[in-house]
């Protein structure tokens, strides 16, 4: 099953939520650091918790550049346990040269075989095309980003009255010629979401921001009801994967993904009956 | 020595020329193939012979996550053959939300204990703040890049006239307290490196482009020496590492660089003289 079908097939489901595995050593529950890998150990758990519940996992990839010689290793033997048929993310923001962006293409699609990366539009359209080439693979692209430096340059005003994310919307939408561009759009810029969900109407959304960074999950899914859309997911990392930091923290984390998926079934039935 | 001071050294001797060590499998000589690590024992061959004339080394980071399990491990021991005092850079292009730029940071500048990083602005200022905590290392954010993709978006023109690549400039010199920010700047944009040097006058520059992606050195070198600046290294990769295929690669590396450097050297002279 390509990516765009996984995502497509949850959405179908009512599954909504990504789980962010954003370990942290230093966050973990202090009990498995008596474990091997404590870092494996916990995603694991997470993992075989939250699988009949998520839409997708996404891997932050910057935590798994400080295990030096164990990264690949930890990232790689934590894939094994996700079901078949379950969209798989690499949060990496890449984004370089043409034959740079080859390697971290090759690198992450082919022999780690995510079947998604996120990458960062600056450099522009070479610099995302080698990610592109696999019709068969989904390429969320920053749009706008749930941090506050998005004031500085995504939402900066062009000469021709558009706002920076929206110029790289548009060019997102040319380069969709395989149907595999996706875009990053942050939970927490609500009145964005609203004003251009139509611009990106052929672009699957990832959302991160919501929880720990403040967006709400109401405002993102009323949105997405109004305009009759269902290809996307909202990310949710911190507020759910460290829910507790006792033994029961793999079940804490179950009921809170089964606590956001009945919310947002709520809201789909209420926007039925309503 | 910091990473600042390790560069203005090399400048006053010279050396501008930083070797970049886009190292890939399929372009080394192939009589290396024979060897355990292949692409460790070309490193450690290019980084001893052009050593004398270099002015930093660059690591190119996407063409190390490739080797899975031995990722860190040829990265790692690639380093230790660099001579104290050298400038070490970490060509990553990283930048995400505040908690996991701080973790690339981590990985990077202080497990891995490079001098330098390049980052991508397109976040805004808390996705680059992490890497600027420590005022030892010098941090090369994009500007304006090598590529033709430049036309996208970083040579928009904004609301107030100027270009992205401005505005991402101007607000680096906001960000420099610390002065240890650093900018990339395409050495194929030679009527924009004219036009824009002075509004980056306090911020050492990194120059990819010249060599395989076709930047003139002599129009770069020229730009600098009319702005009385010695403050930027010149990266050159390909055009420089495989310049024979054959047993004597590292002394070509070696002669090439040379010449490159005999090249600065008359264009310093003839502007002093003439």
């Amino acid at each position: 099953m390509n990516a765009l079908d996984k995502l497509k097939k949850k959405n179908e489901e009512g599954k909504f939520i990504c789980v962010g595995l954003d370990t942290d050593i230093n966050k973990i529950p202090t009990h498995l650091l008596k474990c091997e890998n404590p870092i494996l150990e916990f995603n694991k758990a997470i993992i075989e918790s939250c699988s009949d519940f998520a839409a997708a996992f996404k891997f932050n990839f910057a935590f798994y550049e400080r295990e030096r010689f164990k990264l690949f290793e930890t990232l790689i033997r934590s894939l094994e346990f996700i079901p078949e048929n379950m969209l798989i993310i690499a949060d990496a923001k890449r984004g370089d040269i043409g034959n740079t962006s080859e390697m971290y293409a090759k690198a992450i699609l082919e022999d780690l075989q995510f079947d998604s990366i996120t990458v960062n539009p600056y450099m522009g359209e070479d610099s995302i095309s080698p990610f592109l080439r696999n019709q068969d693979k989904l390429i969320f692209i920053l749009a706008l980003t749930s941090n506050s430096g998005a004031i500085d340059f995504e939402k900066t005003k062009l000469e021709n009255g558009r706002f920076l994310f929206q110029h790289v919307i548009e060019k997102i939408n040319s380069w969709n010629q395989k149907k595999n561009c996706g875009i990053v759009f942050g939970a927490t810029n609500s009145y964005e979401l609203k004003e251009n969900v139509e611009i990106f109407r052929d672009l699957p959304v990832l959302l991160p921001g919501i929880g720990a960074q403040g967006g709400s999950l109401t405002d993102v899914i009323s949105t997405f009801i109004k305009a009759n859309r269902k290809d996307y997911i909202i990310n949710v990392s911190r507020s759910l994967i460290y829910k507790s930091n006792g033994k029961d923290y793999s079940e804490e984390s179950k009921k809170e993904i089964i606590s956001l998926n009945n919310l947002i079934e709520k809201l789909y039935n209420k926007e039925n009956n309503g």
